[in-house]
């Protein structure tokens, strides 16, 4: 606390993300790509002339927008690029959800959203998940001030068809829907071509996860020109080149190899799939998972006591401590051989 | 204009970045640097393992923050780095200057400030510079929400000395003191040192103009453990991620070549102080500079008539529109020979 700070700065509880440890760890936490980004990343900065880092990017970030542009099959002026998904997450809400009406999402969900509504005092209705662990559609109120949920939802990997996603905007055209798709490409299906019937509706995307560059720090949404336009005009109040040189270049570099993507991307739902079957052979309740990582609930030991288990063996998982999400552990696909250790350490934890 | 939008956005002015040439120009409009970043960025690239893009990066940017409090004789605890100094800029706003009392700044210095003003409801006094187109410290009243100007202050170039930058941190306890020091390595004074004397005390520097990267997105602010905690709490509100990986490891290579470091901005200020008695001896009036820029008035031809004129023999610099500053040009210090070609061409247009 320090009288120097903006008053609202006392009240923020920013948001916790998942360990980086220091030391070597098996690092199931933070549903990172257990495979390396395309191999034309790696061509990219070999070949990059370091000379060009002189100049300022393109504050536009054309070429990657039309990269992506081409990728979604909509056009350049439907996509808007960012310095990582929470960074496009956080332009979106300044510019769609500081509304008179509250915004609604499901309580649980990804996490840093309501830190969102801390910072730019918005109003915020959590909506509990159904009986299945699903976000409950039916159940957002036609009058508000936007609506914002994943699919596939965090930490749950339950993903709704697009046609489900469809019936919600059929019923709401007055305020903003975002779709945060960070994990859609393991399984699930994109709303994005959606946008051109509800010019309401915003997707989100993220190079972190399914193109295994998280550290490189790239998002996108897709959504109607006007829509683009508006967070453009806080982008442009904000930072004007959040996008720079090389992470444009790698990240149009793995655009660029669909191959690669589709086959990194099926043996991360081949594994997961192998996951799901031995931990439920295993006692596990598993939900149904849309994303590279499972929820999981241990039902031959604790959660928290799993999860300090596992760490002391060098295997780090994801545990949330708020009540309803304590029992469960979510746990992010490694490579085959890094999930047979998990489970190893499962049946010598559980023996 | 959109129903979509948040109320605010529809009043938003964007800040318009000097422009980013398609074609093949001398480019002297954006305050960049001519020389490339120092040669360990480039040894960084190339041997930089891709493979490690696909974790995220360490949130918190220990090592380069270490690095920076190196070079500044402080804390890694005293030091914020964010996605350039726009960002660092941006957020600072939010974390200091949301105040009851308006922020007070001079009316001619960056015009991002306004554009920040705009997008968090601030509300911005703003004082004339004094008759030598100084930034007047003694104009501050001490009663207020914080204050902010860049010293070296663009698009002037004048630097007031840190001693002078301490008698107004004496009058002002009770309020954040931003000075924006982007152009300070091209001969100025860092107030850094005043730091541990003054706990209201932000300084924001960049990587962009001495260390030649502004096409990587690196700045960063320096300052009292409660306002870098401050700014810290707004952050993880926002992007827990700014820094990237490759953004990271070539910043600290940059910051571990000192030498080459001294010898470009050395390079820098002689050309400089050569532009500078070029235009003077071509009747132009040529403001003194502790920066990579002049700030010119000709007054053989008009200020606008001039910035055409250059732009059809392909040179670019900056000319801003507002009446202050309408007889002027801001010209980016380039290499020598980038600096003659100009010569010659004013010589031509005046002949």
């Amino acid at each position: 606390m320090s009288k120097f700070w903006s008053p609202e700065v006392h009240q923020l509880t920013p948001y916790v993300p998942g360990e980086q440890p220091r030391q070597r760890l098996i690092k199931l936490n933070t549903n990172e790509n257990p495979y390396p980004p395309a191999p034309g990343v790696a061509d990219t900065l070999r070949d990059f002339d370091a000379s060009a880092l002189r100049l300022y990017p393109d504050p536009e970030s054309r070429a990657l927008r039309t990269a992506i542009a081409e990728h979604y099959a909509v056009t350049p002026e439907q996509v808007f690029v960012g310095n990582g998904s929470d960074e496009v997450l956080a332009l979106a809400f300044m510019a769609f959800f500081r509304q008179p009406l509250p915004l609604y999402m499901p309580e649980i969900s990804y996490s840093f959203y309501p830190v969102y509504c801390q910072l730019y005092g918005v109003e915020r209705k959590a909506l509990p998940l159904d009986h299945e662990w699903k976000v409950d559609l039916e159940a957002f109120p036609t009058n508000n001030g936007g609506v914002i949920f994943a699919n596939p939802n965090a930490p749950t990997g339950h993903a709704h068809p697009r046609e489900a996603i469809a019936g919600l905007l059929e019923r709401q055209r007055d305020s903003v829907v975002l779709v945060d798709e960070a994990y859609v490409d393991f399984g699930a299906q994109s709303a994005v071509p959606l946008i051109e019937r509800y010019p309401n509706l915003l997707v989100c995307g993220t190079f972190s996860k399914s193109r295994s560059l998280a550290g490189l720090r790239l998002g996108f949404a897709i959504g109607s020109k006007e829509l683009i336009e508006g967070i453009g005009r806080v982008k442009n109040s904000f930072n004007s080149y959040p996008i720079d040189r090389l992470a444009e270049a790698c990240a149009i570099a793995s655009l660029a190899d669909q191959a690669y993507f589709e086959r990194s991307t099926a043996a991360v739902i081949a594994t997961r799939e192998w996951s799901r079957e031995a931990l439920t052979a295993r006692g596990f309740d598993v939900l149904p998972s849309s994303s590279n990582f499972l929820f999981a609930r241990p039902t031959r030991i604790d959660g928290p006591a799993l999860f300090e288990s596992l760490r002391e063996r060098g295997l780090l998982v994801r545990h949330f401590s708020s009540p309803a999400l304590a029992p469960f552990l979510r746990i992010t696909i490694g490579t085959d051989e890094e999930m047979r250790t998990l489970v190893e350490a499962i049946d010598e934890i559980q023996a």
